[in-house]
């Protein structure tokens, strides 16, 4: 190879990023040293700062600096309900819709058993823990709706049962807005089967 | 925003990579916390190590470590060859095909006045030094066959004309092993235009 050992390892270190394959990484690798260098280095500090400074939220395993999140660590969220999500850009989504004021727990992932993703990855036993208490009056599962999801939802909704928490599911159905006949035939057969009495 | 102050950082620092928005840069922070720290240590190491370590070849502009790139730095490359290439990706090509022995020019882009790329960014003033120095016979123009890239390669020869050095374009045509049926009309006109007599 041609290339200085130095850029061979930026080169192979970039390929860690999630979707990066070694074209991508040769691609990011020359814009950085060749129109920005700058940001190269402050691309470093954030890596070494974040690595360093970010954990994760003592009571809902969101990423947080402190040990509890700001949201645990609001005294004015409602501790009586508790938004079971995959990942914290599904909390930064129902954050912004700005329609919930309980608290939340982040899964990181759903069941995948093929990917060596069970309950101890999911954090199922601090979970359990946090229903024990006895302040958690309902559990709205709100992962995605596909198989591992719906399996992590049903495996949750069990715990749950155990530690007397009712728990619901996220309704899922046609977006507000959306037209029929754009939708697709799965979503219209749970916006169906989900139906909800008017009168 | 409900992330804490080090994420959102790295999220904005990883937006500086080439064909990295806002979702990609989440959900490359979100990997390296949530699945590979480890990995995400390496790459700050990597980082400011390449911005500290990597130059640029003091004779033809390649990235490298010492004041000249292995391939200036070999005796047995033939300098009376200077292929001028728009990227170090393209001197790693050529060299990976093995067939040529002769010294690089890298631009390290080509003439784009829309985007502020002139001749003052391809190092233009040091490449006529290169030519003007007497050693180079000939210089193969391998820039791309883009209206930006032929237009460097003209301006090129021009340059090399002044110093009395023969200038040459590569050929383009149809690729080796390709069909003529699976060949663009560009390309194709190109392979007509610049066919060879045989006998």
């Amino acid at each position: 190879m041609i290339y200085p050992p130095s850029l061979i390892r930026l080169i192979e270190a970039l390929r860690c990023l999630p979707g990066v394959g070694p074209k991508s990484a040769q691609r990011m690798a020359f814009h950085l040293l060749e129109k920005d260098r700058n940001a190269a280095g402050l691309l470093a500090d954030a890596l070494q700062k974040a690595v360093v400074d970010v954990g994760r939220c003592q009571r809902c395993r969101m990423f947080a600096e402190a040990e509890l999140c700001p949201i645990c660590a609001n005294a004015s969220r409602d501790r009586g309900t508790l938004c079971v999500v995959e990942s914290p850009a599904d909390v930064a989504a129902i954050e912004q819709s700005g329609s919930y004021r309980g608290t939340y727990f982040v899964l990181m992932g759903h069941l995948s058993p093929l990917d060596g993703i069970g309950p101890d990855e999911l954090g199922f036993a601090q979970l359990e823990t946090l229903l024990a208490e006895g302040s958690v009056a309902e559990a709205i599962l709100a992962t995605s709706t596909t198989v591992e999801g719906d399996a992590t939802a049903h495996v949750i909704a069990e715990i749950a049962a155990r530690h007397n928490v009712k728990s619901s599911r996220i309704a899922h159905g046609v977006p507000i807005g959306g037209e029929l006949e754009y939708v697709d035939g799965g979503t219209l057969a749970h916006a169906l089967a989900g139906r909800r009495t008017l009168t």
